[in-house]
């Protein structure tokens, strides 16, 4: 084993045990590797910040969808408009989701990506988790957020790799993660090509370019797109099975599941993949893959940073 | 105008003159700028290195064909193979660029995107250009070069926009240009999923995912891949031109053609994109639209590097 860089316990949120050890272990090997194959990606909602009781892109969408029924309301007779409004759970699961998300999906097409991105950071500033009643911004993961600066400092890149939209990521992804736009590919939507005065202008559409990004299409998002093999793959549902199985190949390697059995900080629950049905749970699968399966209520001391209240 | 971050010439390559002005008012300006906000794009082929007599990837396909035709000699009779390995000018122009570049697409299908990067490795530690008669990797051009790390020392993030094949490039930007994978994008080609043994593995297919990286493909690409708006961008060719027209439309800014002018000390000739057909040079198009058009022959000291002869 190496000696880490610093004399500094890069993960004071860790608790002591197999798990930390572990990860510790993963930091340790990795600065043996050549820099040009230190990867590490993590999935985002579940992973990196939290995604319950709804996934941040969706209050979003619906954040948009209000607005966009103040200015013209007789959209809100669309039933998936009427669902997602009246919080109606029976008329979004007789819908299903792919239906309800393309829908919501038109709420901002034909804006330019500067204006998307505006949105979301807009959205952002002031949204809340109602049950954990705490701003969004708030409900990072720390200790995972320490793994990726401990990543960081070991010259490693750090990748998000989600399910959701790819811009709605990008948008915050440097002033939450110091992740840059290039190295977080999602779900992609596609675009409208059309010169105005003589200039060139993209347009969002409301279709996606190619398939939600959960599953194998993860690790081909991870090849088109980032085009390194992982060292280091981090993830919750059975979106990111594929690519925890990729990188559980190669040595060293680190396979993290985050299992979200924490009911009285966080939530309880097992984690699904919207698009994936598959009959075994993900942590099942992980266990029985040697994957490093993480217990928030037993591995993690602290999971959001303290409140901050106002003086 | 802000002072440069050192003392010393970043441009010892260019010779004074009004394009050099241009270069460094931006390289004094950008720092002025919001970090998350500098962003570079490069095109590659005729940008970055030379691309006459014929594209490096192109060298690099025939090279992979003459090998699959060793092995298996019925292949050579197939038209737009032996076209290729005859360098038949005129049955290539009858058959098209198109029909061609995707035969010989195939002869890296089925294979894993690590072995295509081995491959691209190997074949470009010998390659040479014929007419210069140096190595592939000499022909990069020391302007550029010296422009790519003054951005880089400004915090500039820079990229490569190519029209070639995403992961050709990506073989040797990180070597070549000290430009990781995942800030690389151009054509991409399909992959196909497959499980082995109870691991993913992705696998190389003959045929194109979305259209050649050129023109407004380009600007897509950028949005898509990199997620930003670039404040410079670099190109040489039609297939560049939408890239440099919305970087124009930006203060600071940087849309920089180079003008192949100089027969001695690398080629003259008028760039064009193999995809795109348009009337008018893109030289005509750079003047009247006021970007800044690098003449190799006028504003360059140096072009290749100094030869290293063995001692």
């Amino acid at each position: 084993m190496t000696a880490p860089p610093t004399d500094t316990d890069p993960l004071p949120s860790w608790r002591p045990g197999p798990v930390r050890d572990a990860v510790v272990g993963f930091l340790d090997a990795v600065v043996e590797v050549d820099p040009a194959r230190r990867v590490a990606v993590f999935d985002n909602d579940g992973t990196l910040w939290c995604e319950r009781p709804s996934y941040a892109q969706f209050d979003f969408l619906r954040h948009g969808l209000a607005g966009a029924v103040g200015r013209s309301p007789e959209l809100g007779q669309r039933p998936e408009y009427r669902a997602v409004l009246d919080g109606d759970r029976a008329a979004l699961a007789d819908l299903g989701l792919p239906r309800v998300a393309m829908a919501l999906t038109e709420v901002f097409a034909d804006i330019t990506p500067e204006d998307f991105d505006r949105e979301v950071r807009a959205f952002f500033a002031d949204a809340r988790n109602p049950v954990l009643d705490r701003p969004l911004r708030d409900l990072l993961y720390v200790p995972m957020l320490e793994l990726v600066d401990a990543l960081r400092a070991r010259g490693v890149t750090v990748c998000i790799v989600t399910g959701g939209g790819t811009e709605f990521v990008r948008a915050v992804s440097l002033d939450l993660y110091d992740v840059p736009p290039e190295r977080v590919v999602g779900t992609m939507i596609r675009y409208r090509y059309e010169r105005r005065d003589g200039r060139p202008v993209l347009l969002r559409t409301a279709e996606l370019d190619g398939p939600a990004n959960e599953g194998s299409a993860k690790i081909e998002a991870i090849q088109r797109h980032l085009g390194r093999r992982p060292l280091l793959a981090a993830g919750n549902s059975l979106g990111d099975r594929e690519m925890l199985e990729i990188v559980a190949a190669d040595s060293p390697s680190l396979a993290l599941l985050v299992d979200h059995d924490d009911a009285d900080r966080e939530f309880a629950y097992a984690s699904e993949a919207g698009t994936i049905a598959d009959a075994e749970p993900i942590t099942d699968i992980g266990r029985r893959s040697g994957w490093v399966v993480v217990s928030m209520q037993r591995d993690w001391e602290t999971v959001f940073r303290a409140e901050q209240r106002p003086g």
